[in-house]
């Protein structure tokens, strides 16, 4: 009983040669550079999707220096990121977030996810950007006692919502869109914000006047919710209209949904005893990206040394670098003879294999 | 009469705020960064064309670790740099190899060419990547004797030759390439290679093999140039064939183009008193791949530092960091805050602005 315990314990264990914390573009490119040393990789990331930043903050705005591309959309350089790593077939656990890093006396690490999930191997590289995105939360003091029994700060399934009362809160892109998105679905939805104004592409705005006047979205603006009631489950919202403060109105509702953007925290990742600097990790960048913990390496927007860009094509370089270090870590007897990818090509761990044109030798008479 | 001497002097004199020593890739992107910055470029390059090894060694063949490009030519790299970097201007001079570094009182730098132009900045960087490609010569004692005097090693106007006859040795790609060429524009083509073995594109050999079938090239293989004959002018080369050493053969002819390839050497840089290390600028990687010398830095293949690696992706962050310090350097009391492209947009020195789309805020009701 307790073996059959421990073993399927053990195989909930994913076991790779490098652990990536982090599946933003810094972290993706970094399968493709360990696949070149034949490195296999794993990424955890918090979000359920990978891009980081690009993905879930600006996926539809274009980039103007990523090296090469005169102008290109954050969700496209996802796309092909993910298109350039596909022959290394990473492995992923999404919407997990990494919560602790333990040592082990053979010199690798266990990395443990707010799921429990478990990933082993030599090496750790945090490519957690500005850390897990937190959604910003309204102030009302109860709202911790409903979450997830009414109150959600990310939209995961719409279909939980199907022929309910919905109350969306917010004035940008995701209160809009989601609105939008649930008139179809729900029984009611209401859009609440606290003033006229709204933030967001501008034929969402319009399309969200145009359903409330049409009467399928309450469009509530100037209004703010202050409190919440019910037993067990939510069961209203209370409002606040900026016009007459003293008399708050009660609206039952099933779902209160408040959309108010995500913001970034280093988060656990600061317990794991790396040396912090303006809330980023310290790294050896005249050598490889390593942190003062041998064998956990920080790169892209997530650490800091003299002259740091939090750009982009930054973490590309630190990503290639550092794989060259993981190497002499797992492999300390090889010595690695770098091959451009023009002559030798690429080969998967799948077996498959992107071959460099040969230069044709051919005899004439 | 001095005066006017003077001042025409005065006029050839190129000034921008960064000279660029090589127009390669990572040459290239520093137009791009610097512009970011607001500072003007001005590159020069020993080639006739931009894009260094890229350009002139591997136009035609696909790269696999270009971040983002799943798969990329090189010669379509250089053609996307070109216009990224189009909206910033950057001046050229083009098949002119940076010879002196002058170090001035006022702490800025004269760069001058092998043909005498002069150029002036406060900053010089030196994107050389393996130095200035020489050609590979064939061991005719007497060949210098012949050079622009019938000899040439890389053909720069395809006119020069027509109704010549031309003698082309070599059995790679060029060698192939300009036979086929020269065939429809000479009087006769020649090709002279050691083997019976050609080393290229396979259309390139089988059109070859046709040319030589209906009499278009004079295919002769198993043999070498050894002696070349001639008062002023090249009149005749001396052939040696494999199977018959003691007989040689006078063939004459107008001009005889060795095509061995190009080899790089770091040439006239070697001797600027930058600190060399294999072949190699050393620069600190730490901090902003500064040389020895303040206000000259080194970019790409052509630096070393603990770790290099000498890609293409590493040229692109070497630049963006750089970049940063020379602004620095240039306006020593200016704080400069990063934006990103895609918040702010770039905006060119010809006026030009690509502007990130704004926001919408718009009000309902
Ligand atoms: C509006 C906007 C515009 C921008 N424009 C540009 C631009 O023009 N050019 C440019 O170069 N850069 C730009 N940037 C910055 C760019 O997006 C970042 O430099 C880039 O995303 C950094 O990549 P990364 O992979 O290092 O980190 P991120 O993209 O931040 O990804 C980090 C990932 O790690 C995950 N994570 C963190 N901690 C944990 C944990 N404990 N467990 C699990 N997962 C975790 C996060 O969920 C996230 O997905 C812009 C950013 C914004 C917000
Ligand atoms: C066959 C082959 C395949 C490759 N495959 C890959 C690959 O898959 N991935 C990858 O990342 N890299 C690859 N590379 C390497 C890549 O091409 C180089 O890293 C890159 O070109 C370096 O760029 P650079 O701008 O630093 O230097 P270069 O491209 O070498 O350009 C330097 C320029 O400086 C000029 N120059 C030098 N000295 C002087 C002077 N004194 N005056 C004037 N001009 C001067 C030269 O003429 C040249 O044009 C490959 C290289 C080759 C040859």
């Amino acid at each position: 009983m307790l073996l059959s315990f421990q073993l399927q314990m053990e195989s909930r264990m994913i076991k790779t040669d490098i652990i990536i914390i982090g599946a933003g573009p810094t972290g993706l490119f970094t399968v493709f550079e360990a696949g070149l040393l034949k490195l296999n990789c794993h990424l955890i990331d918090a979000l359920p999707q990978p891009g980081g930043q690009c993905s879930e903050i600006y996926p539809k705005k274009p980039i103007y220096d990523i090296p090469g591309f005169p102008e290109v959309l954050a969700g496209d350089l996802v796309k092909n990121l993910m298109e350039q790593i596909k022959p290394f077939s990473p492995g992923f656990t999404l919407g997990e977030r990494a919560e602790t890093l333990d040592a082990q006396e053979d010199g690798s690490f266990i990395v443990t996810t707010s799921k429990g999930t478990k990933h082993k191997a030599p090496v750790v590289v945090i490519a957690g950007g500005l850390g897990s995105f937190e959604p910003r939360k309204p102030p009302i003091p109860v709202i911790g006692n409903y979450e997830d029994k009414g109150v959600a700060y990310i939209i995961r399934d719409p279909e939980v919502y199907r022929d309910k009362n919905v109350v969306i809160a917010g004035g940008g892109d995701s209160a809009l869109d989601w609105s939008i998105y649930l008139a179809d679905i729900a029984k009611e939805v209401s859009l609440i914000h606290r003033r006229k104004d709204f933030r967001g592409a501008l034929d969402s705005v319009d399309k969200v006047e145009e359903l409330s006047k049409i009467g399928k979205i309450n469009l509530i603006t100037e209004a703010e919710v202050v409190d919440l009631k019910g037993e067990d489950h939510l069961e209203a919202v209370v409002i606040r209209h900026k016009d007459q403060v003293s008399d708050e109105e009660v609206k039952p509702t099933d779902h209160f949904i408040p959309l108010f953007g995500l913001s970034p925290k280093l988060g656990p990742i600061g317990d794991w005893g790396l040396e912090i600097e303006k809330n980023a990790i310290k790294v050896d960048n005249a050598y490889d990206y390593q942190t003062n913990i041998p064998g956990v390496y920080a790169i892209g927007d997530v650490n800091t040394y003299p002259g740091k860009l939090k750009l982009i094509l930054c973490g590309f370089h630190e990503a290639a670098i550092m794989c060259q270090s993981a190497y002499q870590r797992i492999f300390p007897d090889k010595k690695y003879v770098m091959k451009y990818t023009t002559v030798s090509g690429i080969s998967g761990f799948d077996g498959s294999r992107k071959e460099a044109k040969r230069e044709v030798v051919k005899s004439i008479n």
